[in-house]
Parts: structure tokens; C-alpha cells; sequence
């Protein structure tokens, strides 16, 4: 069952595995600087992989647990299939690696991208942007190559009946890696954000707020912590998120795929290609866009930003181009392509909305930093208010892309079900298909933030302070617009994940012997049933009360989910808030710079307060599912899974946008607008940009991932969920 | 089509309304006190007064383009029952009135509650609370009475072919009068929440933040339209809410029971009445509730709130009894009484989960409080976790409740759609049959804040200010768990309007000649087509792209609309800040007593803020589903609501417990704890109860009625989404 067209697919791995490789050698070889630069990144860095090998030791555990979980059902009530638990186990790893090697480069490159910076913006800019491709390129690398190896073991040892089912079954096996990846993902977000924010929090009302000296200051106890976090939360964290998205929707869309053309052996295999070979041609193409990358000295805020959306504009035209050609080669509708271009205008269209909420060059920002003329609490009213009002265009653009992507490969019919949600899922790998370019321009953001960090401790000259602010400030909106980019392509891929798992059910019900369907009055063969089928046979419409119980409860996790990650970080918070003080009070000479603070103790304590706290939301994102099943059955599923999805979204970007607005109101006034660094309007807004912190970086994030999780999680227990339930 | 039995809703409506009026007059007996507190009552009563005219001039002209739409819509293209748009205009009346008639007693009672405090406590208590039933027995007195006199009129006009069919008209003809009753709330709940809160925070942060002067302070020129504010909000507002809910409620019940028993000629009446006749027997036996309540003099918090309850567990435990006899007497089955147990009991948990989570005597409101010791931005984080957290119970309550009263009512089967759901809405009209009581002491808070403001503002001794004090606290914890009251019943309310949407798409299908329709490869009459047809027939399955983009923007209309709410108290009390720090700054001896403050200018700048302000969310709430329908048809529609329902349930919960548990921790603070008042603890809290406010009293409690009103909107213009959508 295989196409020479398939090679494409490791090659593309290998490329890209390859230049992550080469821009990683030509990071390490710039100089990292003077010896205080050397020994703050030497701190950062300890710090960092400390804390992630304390993190991978936690998350082993829970693997270890739920593998042996996996095995049983496999090996004992034949619940599962018997690759799950390994499945499960791979994609934890390559999600885990991807993060730790983007996060061990980042650490090398901050200050090394500050020492560039001492000689150019452009040197500065390369250096930092070079660093987070490496961490692009290993993402989508590590993917395909995994997706590559377990597509020739299955090809290799699966056997079934005929070639259409075997290719269902190694999809939908292959789709479980997934739960992997996303359990992994889960813990790194969690943790990694409440790591960091706890760290930024405690740094910000202590340094900022009550000592009154700026950020970044080596006499902040809290300062390296808060840099170590960036690195472990916005590096590491997004890394595993992002491979874990990246796999969902190729895989997702493959299995969809292979249901799509069931009745079709030919055109079977290469619709389960299509998803694959576009995401090949995407990592090739978005490598061309990472060396267009390059800017002059004295580049202006908005000349940078032109800079990054050059690369990634060019990257998605060429894979326009390279779609149609891979359809063509493929023998596939054209109008597939159509879908792709959808997914890939989908996710610009929602990166713009987001600069547009969340930058200070336009309005929102701004009336939220002239609120702080009344006091923090305006600034809060405010920051939300504007937060929940930026949802509408970014729901408004998914349901435009739902649906005409849907359409586009239903061509124009909204009955050709199966068709349509293979299109969801074409649109959502299009969206990612320049993933090695936008997460290049997302992981930039944090590398930045520590150069500067390294330059403000090291007491670099002005200029240099002023070329690495315009890094880090550029690295905002990148962040900015990167969430964005995560939350959009989570919907899509959520709603491929929705559609595989009523097909894996399908799979579920056929290895319990149940060869027929009565549905109403008429029978339908199992294996031929459509999607409509399932849906009547369950029930899964809206009135049904267990559908209804699980968009409850779905929309429910999210807030759940959010309100303990939220507490989290402010439990954690306190408590650095509280060592901070101490410092302050029991070190000599910590202000005047003659007494040392203990950045070590600030470290563990986000450490433990992370570690602590990350295990009970992940686990519940596990459980509730579970539970759902074995109570509901699968409409109860179905429900959760819609529910979560859909609240889940619009809360994420929320969460994200009002996160991103407070803290760009603080910069706002930081850079000289209404009062300036040190009036009341600043602190006002250094309140709201504290709030915003585990908004943007630890709630809003997590909720991405916690989607697409539930829909793994419901997957991989399908059989159990056929074969039993309470209601 | 008349039984003898209809006849006790009308005599329960007028029993009501008679009580009422001897509670009025009862409290108009009381004086008002010294000619300084009839001077400050009457401030607060004519800038009431005042403002209730202004709204309703808006909401006038609303309605008048509506109305004249809907005749249109009749008398032009048919597309709509030639009775609604007379339905919409009493439906808007009545909810209007009831309003109106709350706010006026409770603008003469405040007063009168501190000058009975000045007896005794047991004096003041049962001054306010019987003032508060007042509004209480005025909503459920004109709701029973317009439902009566609609069944009369039309089941004297209205002809069909059959008895049935003209039961299912006319119920589904009463039905649209709620959308009148829900577009009257919406605005009084936005135009008021928008006053009160602008006013509330103005007055807070310069007042109490800037200043450093008490609440209710008479040098602070927002004192008094923070005052009038509490009138225009929490009681005339929640007056036209609940009126909706209970309208609502029983109006759905009934048009779903006309479906149910279509089959049943016999049965099908006395279906119909059920839920009329619970509501009128709920309403004699709340009044002996009401007789109930009574203290002694130095009760305690805790004994203040078991008289409370004892009026509530009392009415409940006769309304059980009760329901057992009308089932008994309609000859139904007593599964049914279930359903209406189910309905109570929910109402009860999500009322003691939301004390648990937003009073000062359990823990997590304590730990907001104690947060304060990191600052202000620690408590706003720690209270959205908190309020976040705390959406779980009633989330699971609700599940529980709709499982529970759907299984009750369709004799443990879920394929037995139409009784389910008419079960559903039997406890939806069980949770509401209290509503007498429930609503009293959720309008003596407003009362017993009036009271203490008057008391304070007229300097009245320290004893009377202590036994105002504790009556206002009370206060606070009935308003909390009134608001989680109003929440629930919207939840059961609202799947009930989406369920009797669907029945309304029927006799739109009907009306247009659509005899028969093809479901698959199956044929079914129009007439006889279930739930579960129309189901299939419109595809409202969770794999349909307009289901689950309905899903996705009912979501955002949540989020959004409260975005809009909030940004409008943002604005208006920003207005009101820079106002107050005029007049302070401006009005020589202001702070010394010796010059008077320009109270009317605030009362002005709230009323202009809200007036300005409701119109737009309130627009959108009506124009969304019009879209909605237009662009994606019936599926797309239900999907909407539920989105809508969904989120909108959690997200105002969440508001509401958050809001309340700041208040909450400020005032745990202000009894002495933590540092006490002036503190730097204190003033932490107090930026978050400033927060608190719009989310509790302007957006949170604005999504109940959102939630409906889209439902209604649905409903009113099926016939529209009948003949036309464009996908």
C-alpha cells in the first residue's frame, strides 16, 4: 500500500531536521559574549533544564501508568488495539524531544542574540530568529518523521481483510500517537505556564510595583526565574503544543480521508497522502520563507514586522502553488485546494485580528491604557470587556472557514458529509502548513525576551538596550499573533478530531461483532454506514438530553480547566511574592547592588509550585472524558467534545487577547504615552498586564491543547465507551 | 376547551396581587422617619422615577418598529400569526409594570425599613422583606393574570379543525407574548446594570479609594444615584427578568405539553394546565412562606438567614404536596410530580453552591480575601479562578436535573422525547413555583441597602446603623443566591423555548402546505412528525457544519455581549470618576459638610450612560438570531441557542460568583480581619469589588435574559426561517 509520492514525506522530514541542525551549528558559533553574559545565560540555562528534567519525570510517571492502563485493555478485554500503548508512548517522546531541543537552542541563543545585537538590529534579528526556527523546523521535522516511521511499521504488520480496511485501521491507529503527544503537550503548557508566570507575577508586584526598579533588574531575586520561565513556558511549552496540533490534523485528516473514500480502494490512498504530502511541501516551502527573514539597522517597529509577515506570505503562496500540483499528482478534486487556501487565509485572517486587539499601534490597546486614568479596576473592566468583544472576528472568520472548506470539498453539498469534514481537516493542515515559519516568528518572541534580559543584567551599553527592546517588542506581537494562529488551527483540528472519533466508534462496534445498526426502521451494515448513520443511530442530535449534559459539561472543563490553572499561578505567585519581600528585607545590600539575591530559591519555588500544581487539570482533562463515556455513552461524548470545542475556543481567545492588550497598554505607556514608566497610570496598567500574564500565557494556551486532548482521550477509549455505558 | 380547574389560575393571580397590595399599604402605614431621611428617600425616589421614564421612552420606540415588523409580517406575506405582534406589546406591558411597581415600593420602603431599624431589628427585617414581596407577588400576580386572560381571548377566537390542533396554536400563540416580556427585561436589565454599576463604581473609586470616606457617605455626590442605581438595577431590572423567567417558563411547559399529548385529545388539556396550575398553587403556598419569616432582636447573620429559609424550605415542601394533588386531579402520571421535585431541589443546590462559593463564612472567599496581601492583581486573579471553579456544581446540578426531570416525565426511556422535555419543563416551572418568596428576599437586598444608605446619609445613631448593617449583609447573600435562582431557571427555561422552537417550525411548515416531509428514504406527515423527525429532517445532528457553526457563534454572543456590557459600565463610570473628582476638587467645603454636592449631575451621567449604551448588545440580541436563521436555516438556529445556552449558563455563573465573591471579601476585611479597613489589604479588595460589579450586576445577570430572548426571537420568527435561508 504504498506510492513513491509517500518519500516526499521523510524526505521533507529530514530536510527540515537537517537545517534546524545547520542554523543550530551557526548559532553556536557566534560568541556569547562577556563573562556576565556568559554566566546569566549559564543561570537561565541550569535553571531551565532542571526544571525540565523534574517536569519529564512527573509526566513519565503518568505515562508509565497509563500505558500499562493501555496494554491491559489491549491484552486482556481486547478493549484496545494492541498498538495503542506504544503509539501513545512515541508520541510522547518526539512531543517531549521537540520541546526540549527548542528550548536547550533558545537558551544558546539569547545571549548570543544580545551579543549580535551589540553590532546590528539585523545581526540580532538573525541570530534570534535563526534560533527559533530551529525549533520550528525540528517540530514539523520530528512529526513527519515519526508520522513516516509508523506509517511503514503499520503498513508493514497490519493485516486485514482488504486494502480499504487495512488503510481505516492504520490511520485510526496512527491517530493515538496523538493522545500521546497531547498528554505530553498538556503537561508542558500547564506546567511550563504556571512556572513562568508564577516567576513573572512574583518578579512584576515586588520589582516593579512596590521597589519601584525596572524589569529585568539583576537585583530582582525573582529575575532569573522569570527568564528561565519564558524559555520552559513559551519555548518548551509551545514546542510540544504545537507538535501535538501539527500531528493531530494530518493524522486526524488522513483517518478522515480513508473513511471519505472507503468505496473508492484508489483514490483511498491518496486522499490519506494528501494531508501528508501538503505538509511536506509546506516545511520545504516555509524554509525558503525563513531566509527571506532579514531587516537593515534602524528599522522601525512596523519594518520588522513586514520583515517576519514577508516570509510567511511568500511560504503560503508558494504552498497554494505546491497544492494544487500535490491534488493534481494525487488524481484528487481540485476543489480540494480550495480548502486549502481557506485554512491558510483562515489562520492570517485570525493573526491579523488578533495584532489588530492586541497591539498598541491601534485603538483597543490604547483606550484600555487611557482607562488607567481611572485606576486599575477601569483597567480591568476594560481589558475584559475588549477581550470578550475580540472574539467575534476570529469565531465569525473558523465558521466561514468550517464551512466553506467543508463545502469546497463537499463540492457544494452540505448531504456529502464524510467529504466535507475530510475538507475541516484539509483546511486545518493547511493552516499549519507553514508551521515552521510561524512558530520560527512565535519561538523568536521568547529569545528575544531573554537577550534583552541579558542585556539589561549584563549593563550593555544604551544602543544595544534599545536594538534588544525593539526585538522583544516585536516578539510581542509575534506572540500575539501566533496564539491566535494555535487557537485557530486547535478548532479545526478539534472538530477533524470530533469526526475520527465517531469512526474509530465505527471500529469499535465492528470488533465486538456488531455487523448491523438498527436505526429507526431500517438496518445498515456496520462497516457501510455513513456519518449520518451514526449520528441517527446515536442520537447525537441536539435535543437529546445526553447531548445536551455533554455541552454542559464541555463548556464547563473549559472554565474549570482555566479557573484552576488560573489559581494555580496565583497560589504560586504569592508565594514568590512573599520570597521576594523576604530577600528584599533579610539580604544586605541587595538594592545598592553590593549583597547578592538568591535566584536559586525563586527557581524552586516555581519549580515546586509547577510541579505541584500541573498534575489534577491534567489529570481531569483525561478523566472527564472517560467518565462521560461510561456514563452518557457516546452522544454524552459527542456533546462534551462539541461543547468543550466550542466554548473552549471562544474562551481561549479571550483569555489570550485581553492578556496580550494589557500587557501591550503597559508598553504604551511604558514608551512615554499618558504619564509614562513610574506614574499611576504605569502602575495601573502593570496590575492589568500582572492579571494578563496567566491569561496569555498559562489559561488561555493550556485551553488549546485541553480540545484536542478530550478528543484523543475519547479516541483511544472508544471500544470501552461501545461496549459499555450507564444511560 | 375549558375546565373548571383553569379557573384557580386566575384566583391565584388575583390573590397575589391582592396580598400585594395590603403589604403596600401595610408599609405606607410606617413613617418615613426624619424630614432628612424623607428628604434623601425622596431624591432617590424622584431620580428613580425619573430614569424609569427615560427608559422606557427607548424601549417604547423598540417596540414600536418591532410591533409594526411583526403586523407586517402577518398581514403581508402571512408569514406570521396575526396575533403576535399584540402578544409582544402585553408581554413587554406586564414586564414593564412589574417592574415598575417593585422599584415605586421599594423607593417609599427604604426609608420606612430605617426608621422601623430604629424600633428593632425584628421591625426593620419585616418592613424590607415585606416590601420586597411586594414585587415578589406583583410578578407572579400579573404573569398568572395575562396568561389567563391570553387563554381566554384566544381560546375564544382561535378556530382549527381540531380541538388539539387549537391547543397547540394557542399555546404556541401565548408563547411569543414572552418575547415582548424577554426584550422589556433585556433592557431593563442592561440600561439598569449599566446605572447602577456606573454610578457604584464611580462613587467607589474616588470615594472610598481616593478620597478615603465610607460608603454612602453624603459628601460624595454618586451617593445618590449609586442609591437610586440599586432601584433601577436589582429591583426593577430583576423584576422584569424574573417576570420573563416565569412567563417563560410556564408558556413553554405548556406549548411542549400540547405537543406531548397531541395524540391524547383527553389528555392533552389538562397537560396544558399543569404547569399553570403547580405555578397558582406555588403562589398561595409562597404566601404562607412569606408569614413565615420573622426574627428576634440581635439574631445573628446565620439566624437572620435560617428565617429566611425556613419561609423557603416551608413553601417548597407544600408545593411538593401540592403538585401531587394537581396531577391527581388532571389525572396524569404521578412520574410527572417528579419532575417538579427534580426542578425544586436543583434550585435549592445551585442556591447553597453559590452561597458556599461567594459568602465570607466559607473558605474560598476568605482566600480571595487573603490574597489581598500580594495586591490587587492577586485578588483579581484569585477571584476569576474562584468564579470559574465554582461554575462546577451548578453545571452538574443542572446535568443531574435535566437527566432527571426528562427520565421522570418520559417513564425512563430516552426515546420518549416530547415528554422528557415536557418534563423539563415541568421543573423549570417547579424550580419557579417559590418565585413569590424566592424573589421577595432577593428584592429586600436592594431595600436593606437602600435603608443603610439613608440611615447613613441622615446620620442616624450607631445601633440603627448596626442593625441596618446586618440587614444589608443579609442582603448580599440573598442577591447572591437569587442570582444563582434566576440562572438555573433560565437553563431549564431556555431548553425549553429551544424545544418548543421546534414545535413552532412545525406550524410554520404547516402554514406554508408543507403536508409531508422526506426524512431519508422515509415520508412522514407534517402533523405527525416527532421530535426526533424534525430532528433528522433538518440534519440537527453535531456533525452538520451549521449546527456547529450555530455552536460556535452562540458562544461568541455570549462573550461578546457581556464584552459589550462591561465596556459600557467601563465608559460610564469613567464619566462618573472624572465627574466626582470635578466636584471635589470644584464645590468648596465639599468634604467639610459645608457645601452640598451636585447629586443630580451624577443621577444625570448614569441615566445618559445607560440610555446610550443599552441599545446596541440589546439590538444584537434580537438581530443575531434573525440572521442566524436567514443565512443558515433551522439547524444553524438551534445550534445558536444551544451554543448560546451552554456558555451563556457558565459564563454567567461564573460573573456572578466571582462579582459576589469580591464583595464578599471586601466586606470580610472591613469586619476587621486581614488588617481591616484603610488597609492596604482593604484597598486591594476594594479594586476588586469594583471589578465585581459589572460582572454581577450588569453582565452576569444580563445573559439569563439573553439567553432567552434569542430563544424567543427563534420562536417568533420561525415562520421566517421557514420559507427562506440561504445555505
Amino acid at each position: 500500500m504504498l506510492n513513491d509520492l509517500f518519500w516526499i514525506v521523510p524526505v521533507g522530514a529530514i530536510i527540515a531536521l537537517l537545517f534546524a541542525r545547520i542554523f543550530f551549528k551557526g548559532m553556536m558559533k557566534e560568541s556569547e559574549g562577556t563573562d556576565t553574559m556568559k554566566r546569566i545565560a549559564g543561570h537561565v540555562r541550569k535553571g531551565a533544564m532542571a526544571y525540565l528534567r523534574q517536569q519529564y519525570r512527573v509526566v513519565a510517571l503518568v505515562f508509565l501508568v497509563l500505558c500499562v492502563l493501555f496494554a491491559w485493555m489491549a491484552y486482556g478485554p481486547g478493549l484496545q488495539n494492541p498498538w495503542v500503548w506504544f503509539a501513545f508512548l512515541t508520541g510522547g517522546f518526539f512531543s517531549g524531544l521537540a520541546g526540549y531541543i527548542g528550548m536547550k537552542t533558545a537558551t544558546y541563543a539569547s545571549a548570543r542574540t544580545a551579543n549580535a545585537a551589540r553590532r546590528s538590529l539585523n545581526d540580532g534579528l538573525k541570530v534570534a530568529f535563526r534560533s527559533g526556527a530551529v525549533m520550528g523546523l525540528v517540530v514539523v521535522g520530528l512529526a513527519l518523521l515519526d508520522i513516516s516511521l509508523w506509517w511503514l511499521l503499520l503498513d508493514y504488520f497490519v493485516e486485514e481483510a482488504t486494502e480499504t480496511e487495512k488503510a481505516i485501521v492504520i490511520t485510526t491507529t496512527m491517530l493515538t500517537f496523538g493522545m500521546g503527544a497531547s498528554t505530553q503537550a498538556l503537561f508542558a503548557r500547564v506546567g511550563g505556564g504556571i512556572f513562568t508566570k508564577a516567576a513573572d507575577v512574583g518578579a512584576d508586584l515586588v520589582g516593579k510595583v512596590e521597589a519601584g526598579i525596572p524589569e529585568d533588574d539583576p537585583r530582582n531575586p525573582a529575575t532569573i526565574a522569570d527568564n528561565v520561565g519564558d524559555n520552559v513556558g513559551d519555548v518548551a511549552g509551545m514546542g510540544a503544543d504545537l507538535y501535538e496540533s501539527y500531528c493531530g490534523s494530518i493524522l486526524a485528516t488522513a483517518a478522515l480521508g480513508a473513511a471519505a473514500f472507503r468505496a473508492e480502494p484508489d483514490a483511498q490512498f491518496n486522499a490519506i497522502l494528501a494531508p501528508m504530502l501538503i505538509a511536506a511541501f509546506g516545511v520545504i516551502l516555509s524554509l525558503l520563507g525563513i531566509f527571506l527573514v532579514k531587516t537593515k539597522e534602524g528599522a522601525s517597529q512596523q519594518q520588522l514586522l513586514r520583515a517576519l509577515d514577508r516570509g510567511i506570505n511568500v511560504s503560503s503562496l508558494l504552498i497554494v502553488g505546491a497544492s494544487f500540483l500535490v491534488i493534481h499528482l494525487l488524481g484528487l478534486s481540485y476543489w480540494i485546494c480550495g480548502s486549502v487556501i481557506v485554512g491558510l487565509a483562515t489562520g492570517i485572517i485570525i493573526g491579523k485580528a488578533t495584532e489588530y486587539y492586541t497591539s498598541h499601534a491601534y485603538k483597543p490597546t490604547q483606550d484600555i491604557a487611557k482607562s488607567s486614568e481611572t485606576g486599575p479596576a477601569t483597567v480591568i473592566i476594560k481589558g475584559i470587556g475588549t477581550g470578550m468583544i475580540s472574539t467575534a472576528i476570529p469565531v465569525l472568520t473558523i465558521v466561514a472557514g468550517i464551512i466553506l472548506s467543508f463545502l469546497f470539498a463537499a463540492e457544494f453539498s452540505f448531504a456529502n458529509m464524510s467529504m466535507g469534514l475530510y475538507g475541516v481537516g484539509i483546511a486545518a493542515v493547511g493552516m499549519l502548513s507553514t508551521l515552521s515559519i510561524t512558530l520560527a516568528t512565535d519561538a523568536y518572541g521568547p529569545i528575544a525576551d531573554n537577550a534583552g534580559g541579558n542585556a539589561e543584567m549584563s549593563q550593555l551599553g544604551e544602543e544595544v538596550r534599545h536594538r534588544t527592546d525593539a526585538l522583544d517588542a516585536l516578539g510581542n506581537t509575534t506572540a500575539a499573533t501566533g496564539k491566535g494562529f494555535a487557537i485557530g488551527s486547535a478548532a479545526l483540528t478539534g472538530l477533524a478530531l470530533i469526526a475520527s472519533y465517531i469512526e474509530e466508534i465505527k471500529i469499535g462496534l465492528l470488533r465486538m461483532g456488531e455487523e448491523v445498526l438498527k436505526i429507526g426502521d431500517n438496518v445498515v451494515r456496520t462497516a457501510d454506514a455513513t456519518l449520518t448513520d451514526f449520528m441517527n443511530y446515536y442520537d447525537v442530535t441536539l435535543m437529546n438530553p445526553k447531548v445536551l449534559s455533554g455541552i454542559f459539561i464541555g463548556s464547563m472543563m473549559a472554565f474549570v480547566f482555566c479557573g484552576l490553572t488560573m489559581n494555580a499561578v496565583g497560589r504560586a505567585a504569592q508565594k514568590m511574592v512573599n520570597e521576594v519581600r523576604r530577600q528584599f528585607r533579610e539580604i544586605k545590600g541587595i538594592m545598592t547592588g553590593e549583597g547578592e539575591p538568591d535566584y536559586a530559591k525563586c527557581v524552586e519555588i516555581s519549580t515546586k509550585g509547577a510541579q505541584h500544581e500541573m498534575v489534577f487539570p491534567s489529570l481531569l482533562a483525561i478523566i472527564i472524558p472517560i467518565v462521560m463515556g461510561l456514563i452518557f455513552g457516546v452522544s454524552g461524548v459527542i456533546g462534551l467534545l462539541a461543547g468543550g470545542l466550542g466554548t473552549g475556543f471562544v474562551l481561549a481567545i479571550f483569555m489570550a487577547n485581553s492578556g496580550g492588550a494589557w500587557d501591550n497598554a503597559k508598553k504604551y505607556i511604558e514608551e512615554g504615552n499618558l504619564g509614562g514608566k513610574g506614574s499611576d497610570n504605569h502602575k495601573a496598567t502593570v496590575i492589568g498586564d500582572t492579571v494578563g500574564d496567566p491569561f496569555k500565557d498559562t489559561s488561555g494556551p493550556s485551553l488549546n491543547i485541553l480540545i484536542k486532548l478530550m478528543s484523543m482521550v475519547a479516541i483511544v477509549m472508544a471500544g470501552v465507551t461501545c461496549a459499555f455505558s450507564l444511560l
